[in-house]
């Protein structure tokens, strides 16, 4: 293992990320499989619908037979049956005949079109008026005409939406491969860190903020947390938990002790790992410049920075796309709720080869337009996170940004 | 029970759903409590950090002692010991004295500031050189400078992310009251629908889909599904289904059997049951616009039109608030997974006085342009929302977009 690494950028670290393998498909029900990955490509075995049906409520005839019609002149045509919803249509349409049909119904044979039931009316037991004509294939949905048999639906790795998973169903598939969710061990470590129920605090002790706060965003890929142990900064306290960890988890995520100061013990905490590897130590991110990654055998390793905002900000930007990557993602990317564009309402500094992560809360401002102001705040404060509505990324090659730039803001 | 209601506009079934009370608080652990609604506003109790913390490396001093010092004329303070992590700073600071400091570790009594350790040298064990002044408070985050005491935090009703998770974590809050989650029954009607393993599917019958994208969405707010059923278009079938849904549910989301055609049962289920009240039959929306919604007792009754667009669509517009509102959001309003701003590629009509739900693609175009691609698609094809990335809404009183328009994706 060497010993230290050069400090990485985002985008490195994002491109050794991509190396990760996925986890082993297994075989879940469909109504399990909603925010899963697929382990395979889909491509639709038969067509959907299956049958030709009616998009409206009204009659089944032959279009031809409706050429020219007009209120002023109806073209009138023979009742005969009805198709009822959910069964094959018993009647089919001969010329000179329509048949009723709701929507979702079957197409009677010999029908190419329906008229919807606005432009029709009963004129007897036998008889019907058509005020309207219709075009061959008017208000049906053909066999096929949503999904053609063979059609490629989804690749391997895709995230099953809600309306993917009703795709599916459409289907027939019942059981689908999907890659195995990561189990993820969350240790805390620094001899400052006391249970969150400790009331009053001791001098110098502060809470377990991080394993809630990351416990949160992993749980949020789906991942599920498995142990989640606060250990002291002890060398051999770390290893130990380490290693009971490596049996049952696809990955380890250390909080605390990464600083390049008196007590960096994470990289020695890997090191003491069997087949461990270290791959980044320190990344050229403000915060959380000394992030560690490794792996040791198949489980990955994370060393992210004690304080909470920084261990937040490198969990969301490193940690869950490596999750993301076990779990079946094509590519190790930035992943966010979603973003809003707004103007900066001030300068944000920045420096040439590091990446910023700068916390805003938005506002609206006259005139519909959404304010971003950043919240610089002293290390080590949570209480700004509570306060933002998201974060503004200044990328490596930018020097820093100016008040009244249009930004994209990525929502917590 | 009235036996017909105007059609409501979008807004106007939002402003019904406001009117719906949240469910009962329930008092649950702070690990469990990401992604609930407080019960209560939350005040900071005690200060956070509780303590004056370095945000550095480095030693604790007088600032004034270090006024004046540089490189080439350093400030010599006298060395006088070390603050332990996670303890009580044993030694207090006096003039033309430092006292060595790790980053969270407490600031010893007499100090103001931190000198990062990078502007020192040691020069023998009894004496350090400063070689850059700190101002008062520099390096330093004094008791309750992150949250103040009596802080006001969150209100009632708030989501709680991971962040704030992590706040109520520094605060010691270790049990939180929020709004119990609502529990839902699923009914698929139609005599059309069969179970989603049917293989070869009849003619006539098609796989049900609603109760996948429906229940994929409904989690997606924190509910729960308990009662999922297909049940057939008899009158007496679904009204005892949903009688014996009421018992253990906070609302009922049938899907099928709402447009206005021959089969327009659901108005005469919720008539069936008992302490009915029909609130809502029909919006002015596209698709969607046969919804029925209602209350049985406490218990909330949605109609949605069969057709899985359509059904998903107005579950998004409606369905989704009604249950955020449930559990203890303060408006109902539309939420969405995210926005994008892109440019249309094409015309949409629409119709002034009904809001249309356009699904749409998008693609980066040159120069970096997010274009959005609306997917039209004959009434019933599950297939154009596996192919959307998104839609767009077009508010009521806009009749149509032209090509070329700036619009908000919102992204399924």
């Amino acid at each position: 293992m060497p010993g230290f690494l050069k400090v990485k950028t985002a985008a490195e670290v994002l491109s050794i990320l991509d190396g990760i393998e996925p986890l082993l498909p297994e075989t879940v029900s469909l109504a399990l499989s909603c925010g899963r990955r697929l382990a395979s490509d889909i491509t639709a075995a038969e067509p959907v619908p299956h049958f030709a049906r009616s998009t409206v409520d009204g009659y089944a005839v032959r279009a031809r037979d409706t050429f020219g019609a007009s209120e002023s002149l109806p073209a009138l045509l023979e009742r005969s049956g009805e198709v009822v919803m959910g069964e094959a249509a018993g009647h089919s349409v001969s010329p000179g005949r329509a048949v009723e049909v709701p929507t979702g119904g079957m197409l009677p044979e010999g029908a190419d079109a329906v008229v919807m039931v606005e432009y029709t009316s009963v004129l007897d037991n036998t008889t019907i008026e058509i005020t309207r004509p219709a075009a061959p294939g008017e208000n049906v949905l053909n066999t096929g005409d949503d999904i053609a048999p063979g059609a490629a639906l989804f690749r391997k790795g895709a995230m099953l939406r809600p309306q993917d998973v009703g795709v599916l169903a459409a289907l027939g598939i019942a059981d689908v491969e999907v890659f195995r969710v990561a189990r993820v061990a969350l240790i805390s470590t620094g001899d400052e860190i006391v249970p969150v129920q400790t009331r009053p605090l001791p001098p110098g002790k502060v809470r377990d903020i991080n394993s809630f706060t990351l416990a949160g965003q992993i749980e949020s890929t789906g991942a599920r947390i498995g142990l989640r142990e606060r250990a002291s900064d002890r060398l051999e306290d770390l290893v130990r938990v380490c290693r009971d960890a490596l049996v049952d988890h696809d990955a380890i995520v250390l909080s605390g002790g990464s600083s390049v100061g008196t007590r960096d013990y994470t990289t020695r905490v890997l090191a003491g790992l069997p087949e461990s590897e270290l791959l980044v130590h320190g990344v050229a991110i403000r915060p959380g410049k000394p992030t560690i990654f490794g792996r040791t055998g198949r489980v990955l390793f994370w060393g992210l920075p004690g304080q909470p905002v920084s261990a937040l900000i490198t969990c969301r930007a490193f940690v869950l796309p490596s999750l993301q990557k076990l779990q079946g993602k094509m590519e190790a990317e930035f992943t966010h709720a979603g973003t809003l564009g707004a103007t900066l309402n001030r300068q944000i500094p920045s420096v040439h080869g590091r990446t910023d992560y700068v916390p805003v809360c938005l506002s609206r401002g006259s005139g519909g337009v959404t304010t971003a102001s950043p919240i610089f705040g002293k290390s080590g404060a949570i209480g700004i996170l509570a306060r933002a509505d998201g974060y503004v990324v200044i990328p490596e090659h930018v020097e820093g940004l100016d008040s009244g730039t249009e930004v994209s803001v990525f929502l917590f």
